[in-house]
């Protein structure tokens, strides 16, 4: 065993209809309408106890198909190289992504998603409640992400999968 | 190998006033005016470009000092037990914590941080910038958070450590 590492183990997987990273919603924010799943497996389904009374959880997983970091990275919405940790880019040091999404109801093992922005078979490391006076900020500064135009951004980021209310 | 493992290796370590938990907050929120520092390791500053821009990050961590995993535990903040994904409990089947905290400023290898309630020595899995659009949720429902007095539960959450403007 080496030392150096922090092993983890998948707790569960996701089930999508996103099975092409080139065609999946870059965020949550992106995604609505993105129904899927999030299976749990058998041993753990225990600690979903009292789970179903959130509207909203965090989904921490491994970015399975990430290729190799990168210290800058060009992000999705974006044209400039950034420092990877400014993004939520997946070639980052540690794969493991974090998304918010909205638990429409929980069933045996399986939680039931909308919002869904994760490939088909992404292993789950984690799920959080999303607590509102712990988790809604009011963030001052957004830092480039307040330079990109919000209409393009939805344009790009939903890959023209959903079709927005004002199309 | 266990291929059944997921290996991350830490990034960088946090320097923080709490080396007891029993006298640390429980999340930012009850942290206010905690100051701390996140250190980069060298091979990974780079990467740092343009996280100034952002006024909140979130930190993953390895939540180092957990006991053993329990899949029903009873809250700091409550006194019923409660499936341990419907909380931010430490006793988890993977160990990981999830902070959201302010970024005061970002010097070399070290951000500057406000809001602290990791353990000094806590080693760093990922940083992500915290953005608005993506991450500020209106949940419709909190579960059993509802349910707790939110007066107490900043009297128990701060740990006595920290003066509100109201004592």
């Amino acid at each position: 065993m080496n030392e150096k590492y922090l092993k983890f183990k998948p707790i569960g997987v996701i089930h999508s209809e996103h099975t092409d990273p080139a065609m999946t919603p870059i965020q949550p924010a992106y995604a609505h309408g993105c129904r899927g799943y999030a299976e749990i497996f058998p041993q753990y389904t225990a600690g979903l106890k009292d789970l179903d009374g959130f509207s909203h959880i965090y989904i921490i997983y491994h970015l399975h198909r990430a290729g190799p970091a990168r210290m800058l990275v060009k992000p999705f919405l974006d044209d400039v190289e950034r420092g990877v940790f400014s993004t939520r880019h997946p070639a980052r040091p540690n794969p493991i992504g974090l998304s918010i999404v909205e638990l429409i109801k929980v069933k045996g093992v399986m939680l039931h998603l909308d919002g869904v922005d994760m490939l088909d078979g992404t292993p789950i490391i984690d799920i959080k409640p999303y607590v509102k006076k712990f988790d809604r900020m009011d963030p001052t500064r957004d830092g480039w992400q307040d330079l990109i135009d919000e209409t393009k951004a939805r344009k790009k980021g939903t890959r023209g999968l959903i079709k927005e209310n004002n199309e």
